[in-house]
């Protein structure tokens, strides 16, 4: 346990811990790793009165603390999302192994066998914000990567990732997985969001969050850190485009979940297809409650559209609000794209083969798309099974993080007496 | 050209010309960017007086400065140094070219085709010391992986940076590569060091040095950096260790050059192989002229010994020297690999197979060798064809750093009007 008001040394001490822990589980077998997280399910189901219980606390004082609405619905937990944690986890255990893969192997011409061998980073440090399931998330990915963890949730969540910590914890040592490998950090937030950013134990941080906590973790840290999260996605609108694509396509991606990072916050459209497909677009944005913002020429068209501001096109809204703005190519909606965007998903509808083609080359992001949804950019809709976030950064990992994501390589060498020349 | 006086306002301009001519460089065909590097190995070969007398101003000031012998040959360019720069360039032209391979690609369920595509990460910075043919190999690599670069050269090496950067540049950009992609900083260096650590353009940072500059930039980056290059290498000697392959691999990893990162600096030995085997690796060593440092059972065992000191252990000689520990385990030696090691290359030599998989398992390091010399650990050894630097950390790229390490990833996608329920 943290003291609070000692937070750096004893993290330290937790963070060292957890490293010689880290050490024994990246050697265990995905058998015990495996059954852990089975049992870890089950004793969260068993014990899921504790969760609750606690919960309830974090919203009382949420309520009193004048949370918004949609905060405190990110914070609650019922039985049933409390179920849809356990099934994750159980989830986890059903997915392969990564560590101890043959990512490749090949043979040096003087007969020694090189393998490179995926195996754990050591500490993974999270530190996030609302949502408790995220608690569970992260222990089940790290503890099957073969990674300890030292978790910092969010202040309001404080009671409920505590119990979720202690229950998973409990049902994990108890079936062979190291003590010290999964740690909650307490503590005011951001002494310890200070004191995770340099600590030297850690192999990784991840932040997840609002901008302005991944803004200044990857500022001020000096442990690698794995950017995550912040989508200012687009859809831009070609003028081949098929009309009913589009506006599918467009409503999907804005309003299917407006909150999450795969959202789309931005239409472009090419300037041919404004009297064809914008009318029909914007009505169907306005049925479902979206505001709209646009350019002058959007305006112009439809004054019933807002101005955006300047300050509106690198926003990610994360609500039911698009901006609108008409564009004279594809080349000017890729720099438009590459200059406002966050290089986390950017999607093009046309039904032309070479516009494409050059939408998929210039636009520099995790993932591109063409005639699709920018909401498919998850590690379950991947096929990783599951996912710690999406990366916007380009080293290390791009776009959805999830097992493999969480390890590293080491070659391994075997001869028999060869030396170089 | 850099401002002497203004050095960071204009980096940024030179920066951003790069980052926008990389986006051109990254687009190119592989045609393009091998004819090129071949055009450049052709104008080095045709140009080469003017880099050899650059190359002589250099070894003048250096002497006069006082410069070690050892730095003033690392320093010295001569017509086969300039030929095997010239050979460099074309090999790297022949190797195949990373950008747009897919990695990986599969089909999501509702039919859209998921494409793992490799792609240049941007503007590479490198800061490197004295040796000029870095700058040419940096330049190469950058260019075939699509990718800008800013170098900072060792103020010692000045002209002959700058004039192999001229030469290459001019050959560059008139076969078609993008006017600004290839750029040598000049100026003092502390200066554009504490410039280019904080350059926002940068996709990624590599300094290539000694372990002062190396541990200065990685503390102090607020950009990506790829740490590379210091090795304090082990070479354990288990006890069922052929006797005379043991004494060749610890020659060959000591001796055969001494100077590189990859060369051993420590000699770890089982208390069962003290008998049989020390006494003749440490008379073939003295033979080799290395001065042998060691534990007080070393010393016990041969007098002649000096005693090593508590820093000597985690220290990278680069020299004739090497420290000598006995060690009562297996175990031991790779607890005490993993405390003092700086994770680059390991060996152990050994003719029992759990010993060599509880090394390899357990030692926590970019390479693990069992019968080997860690001198393996290579871009060209590993068939990379080439590298930029061995990197010892964990994230984006461990051990050789070759081609495909200076690339990300980005997800393609292409459908039909896909959209998530």
């Amino acid at each position: 346990m943290v003291d609070l008001d000692s937070d750096e040394w004893n993290l330290k001490a937790v963070a060292q811990q957890a490293q010689r822990s880290a050490v024994l589980l990246g050697q265990l077998k995905a058998g015990v790793k495996n059954q852990a997280l089975r049992a870890m399910a089950k004793a969260l189901r068993s014990d899921q009165s504790e969760v609750l219980e606690a919960n309830t606390i974090d919203l009382e004082t949420g309520r009193q603390d004048g949370l918004s609405d949609a905060l405190l619905d990110r914070l609650k937990l019922t039985p049933q999302r409390i179920e849809a944690m356990a099934v994750a986890l159980e989830q986890i255990a059903a997915l392969k192994d990564p560590i101890g893969e043959v990512a490749a192997g090949w043979k040096h011409p003087d007969g020694m066998e090189i393998r490179r061998v995926r195996v754990p980073l050591g500490v993974i440090g999270i530190i996030y914000e609302a949502r408790p399931n995220v608690t569970c998330d992260a222990i089940g990915l790290c503890l099957k990567s073969g990674n300890g963890v030292l978790l910092k949730g969010g202040r309001e969540a404080e009671n409920s990732n505590q119990a979720i910590t202690r229950i998973l914890q409990e049902a994990a040592y108890s079936s062979g997985i190291p003590q010290g490998c999964i740690q909650q950090l307490p503590g005011t937030d951001r002494a310890i969001v200070d004191a995770l950013i340099r600590l030297d134990q850690l192999a990784l941080l991840i932040p997840r969050g609002g901008s302005g906590l991944i803004d200044y973790v990857v500022r001020n840290a000096t442990v690698p850190v794995l950017e995550t999260g912040v989508g200012n996605c687009h859809i831009y609108i070609e003028r081949s485009a098929d009309v009913e694509m589009a506006r599918r396509i467009v409503l999907n991606a804005k309003v299917q979940r407006p909150s999450v990072c795969n959202a789309a916050e931005k239409l472009l459209i090419h300037r041919d297809a404004v009297l064809t497909h914008l009318e029909l677009v914007l009505t169907s944005l306005r049925d479902q409650g979206v505001e709209i913002r646009g350019c002058p020429r959007t305006i112009a068209f439809d004054p019933r559209v807002k101005p955006a501001l300047e300050e509106d096109w690198g926003k990610e809204y994360l609500d039911k609000i698009i901006a609108v703005k008409i564009v004279d190519s594809t080349r000017e909606a890729i720099d438009w794209i590459n200059h406002y965007g966050s290089r986390h998903s950017e999607a093009i509808v046309t039904d032309n083969y070479h516009e494409a083609v050059q939408f998929t080359d210039g636009v520099d992001a995790a993932a591109v798309y063409v005639n699709a949804s920018t909401r498919f950019t998850d590690g379950g809709e991947f096929g990783f099974g599951a996912e710690i976030g999406i990366s916007t950064q380009k080293l290390h990992a791009r776009g959805p993080v999830g097992l493999s994501e969480l390890t590293t390589i080491k070659y391994i060498v075997t001869g028999s007496g060869q030396t170089r020349s």
